[in-house]
C-alpha cells in the first residue's frame, strides 16, 4: 500500500526537499507519496518544519510520526495536540557544518585573526599565540552536535571539558554535569561553546552569575540557541571587558533587529543563523530511514522524550 | 668532558633559550657548558640562527653539528665556510602553531568569516557556505609541517591533495609530484597552502603561469617561505579578481615595508611571521637530543641535505 507523507514546511523548503526525499524514499525501498495537501486522515507521516501553517495534529489520527526538519524542537515539542511521535533532525551534513562554525571561530579567536583581517595602522606585531593545548575550551552541551565540536577542538590539541546537565561518558573528553560542574568548567574555560537544546532548565545558563566565573577576557560562542544566553548580562559583561568577545550565531528574535545593540559592539561578532544548515540530501535520507524503520517495526531514530523536551 | 656549546642567536633568543637549554640539556644526561664566547677551537656545538653575527664557520674546527634555531635554513646552508653536519629546527611546538594558522585560516576563507567580522551594514544573509568535504585544498609541500596541516585539514573533511617535488607516499593523502602533479592539483583547488622550503626550484613557484591554473576566486595560504611567490604576479591576478584573498605570514623582506601593495590591497591579510615560531622548552628539547645522539654516534635528527638545500 503507499504511504501518504505530508510535507508541512515552507514554499522554500519544498523547493529544496522535493526531489532528495523522492529520491531518498525510493532508495529507501518505501512506496509513498510525497504531497503538500493530503485530507489528515490519510496522512501516514509528516515531514515539518514550524515554518508551516499546521499547529492542530489532532486530525492526523493515523500519523505515525512526525519528522522535524529542524534539529530545534523547542517550538513543536510543547504543542498539546501533538501525539504522535516525533523526531529531532539530526543530520551528518548539520553536524559538519556545525563543527566547522565551532573549530572555525574558535581558531579565529585562539589565534587573535581579528587585528590582522582589519589593521589599518600596518601594525607588525610578530608576538606569537599560545598554543591551542594552552587555551582550554568548555562545550556546554554534548549532544551529537557538541560531541563532534569537542571531538574535532581535541584533535586540534585544545584541552575540552564537556558540560551536561545529567551525567555523559564520552571517550577521549572529560565530562562535567549539574551545577557544580558547570562552575568547574567556566572555571578555567577560555572559549565557551553553548550547543545545548532551549529547555527551561538551559535557558539563560550564561546569565550575570555564572558569566562572572570565567577568566577574564573569556570568549563566547553561541551557535545553539538564542535564549541560552542572558542578553543583558551579557552585554554588561562584555562592556566592562570581563568577557572579550562573544560571537554569535543565533538570537531571540531572527533576523538580529537592525537596533539590537549586538550589532554595534565592537566584542561581538553576529553570523546570520548559519552556524548549521540542514541539507536536504542528507536530511533526506535520515526521514528516509526513519520512515522505513517505523514501517519495519524497528524503533526510531532521534525520537524527542517530552518530558526532557529534546 | 664537559662538552662546550657555543649559542650563537640573537640577544632575545639568548633571554628565552639560556634556561630551557640548560634543563633540556640535563635531562638529557649531558655535561654541557652553554655559552655565548668561547674560543672556536673548544667549541663542541652550535646552536645557531641567521640573526647572529657568526657567519664564518671555518675557526670551529672541532665543531660536530651546527644546530639550527630555524626550521628554514636557506640563510645558512648555501654558506661555504659550513662544512660541519647541519640540522634544521623541527619542534613539535613549531608543527602545532603552523596547523593551527593553517587550520584557522582556511576555514577563516571557507566560512567566508571577514564579512561577519566586519559588516557596518548590519547585513543578515543567512547563505550557508558548502561544507568542507566540498572545497578541495592542495598543500605545496608534504614534510613534517605540510603533513601535519594536510591530516588536520583532512580530518575535517576538507580533501586535501599533497604535492611535493619528488614522489611521496602519505598515509590518508593522496600525493602528486612533479610538474604535471603542480598542475593537476592546482587546476581544482579552492584553497592552497605554500609550505615548501625556500630552494632554486621552489622560488617563485607561484607565478603568473602557476596562478592562472587555479579555479577562479581561489584563496592563497603563505606560511612557507615569501621567496615561493612572484608577488607581482600575485598582486596582478588578485587585482583581476582571478585571486580571490591571499592570507600571507612571510614576505621576501621583514617586516613588510609599510609601503607594501600587499598592505592596503583589500583581498589581502598579512599576518606577521606568527604562523609557527619555536618554542624554547620543546627546541630545547630536539637540541638537547641531537648533542646526546652526536655523542652517542647515533644518526642526526633532521641533518640537512646540503644538495637539495633542506
Amino acid at each position: 500500500m503507499t504511504l501518504t507523507i505530508l510535507f508541512a514546511a515552507s514554499e522554500a523548503n519544498w523547493h529544496s526537499y522535493a526531489a532528495p526525499l523522492q529520491s531518498a524514499m525510493s532508495e529507501a525501498g518505501l512506496d509513498a507519496t510525497l504531497t503538500r495537501d493530503a485530507a489528515p486522515q490519510d496522512v501516514d507521516y509528516i515531514i515539518y518544519a514550524p515554518t508551516s501553517p499546521l499547529q492542530d495534529f489532532s486530525p492526523y489520527s493515523r500519523c505515525k510520526a512526525v519528522l522535524s526538519l529542524w534539529a530545534g524542537v523547542e517550538r513543536i515539542v510543547t504543542n498539546p495536540t501533538l501525539t504522535q511521535p516525533l523526531c529531532r533532525m539530526v543530520d551528518p551534513a548539520l553536524s559538519e557544518g556545525m563543527m566547522e562554525w565551532v573549530v572555525g571561530h574558535s581558531l579565529r579567536h585562539h589565534l587573535g585573526m581579528d587585528r590582522h583581517i582589519v589593521n589599518p595602522g600596518r601594525v607588525w606585531d610578530p608576538a606569537c599565540p599560545p598554543l591551542a593545548r594552552e587555551r582550554p575550551v568548555a562545550m556546554l552541551g554534548m549532544g551529537a552536535l557538541g560531541t563532534a565540536c569537542a571531538r574535532a577542538l581535541a584533535a586540534l590539541n585544545f584541552p575540552v571539558t564537556g558540560w551536561s546537565r545529567s551525567p555523559k561518558s564520552i571517550d577521549g573528553i572529560p565530562c562535567l554535569h549539574g551545577d557544580a560542574g558547570l562552575a568547574q568548567a567556566l572555571s578555567t574555560a577560555q572559549i565557551v561553546v553553548t550547543l545545548l537544546p532551549k529547555t527551561a532548565e538551559t535557558e539563560n545558563i550564561l546569565n550575570a552569575r555564572t558569566l562572572a566565573l570565567l577568566p577574564l577576557g573569556a570568549v563566547i560562542l553561541n551557535p545553539g540557541r538564542g535564549a541560552l544566553i542572558d542578553d543583558g548580562a551579557l552585554l554588561a559583561a562584555l562592556d566592562a571587558g570581563r568577557i572579550g568577545h562573544a560571537t554569535l550565531d543565533v538570537f531571540r528574535t531572527e533576523p538580529l533587529p537592525l537596533d539590537h545593540p549586538y550589532w554595534s559592539h565592537p566584542r561581538v561578532t553576529v553570523t546570520p543563523h548559519i552556524a548549521a544548515d540542514t541539507r536536504a540530501p542528507s536530511a533526506s535520507r535520515v526521514i528516509a530511514e526513519n520512515i522505513r524503520r517505523a514501517e519495519a517495526g524497528e524503533p526510531l531514530l532521534h525520537r524527542v522524550d517530552r518530558q526532557r523536551g529534546y
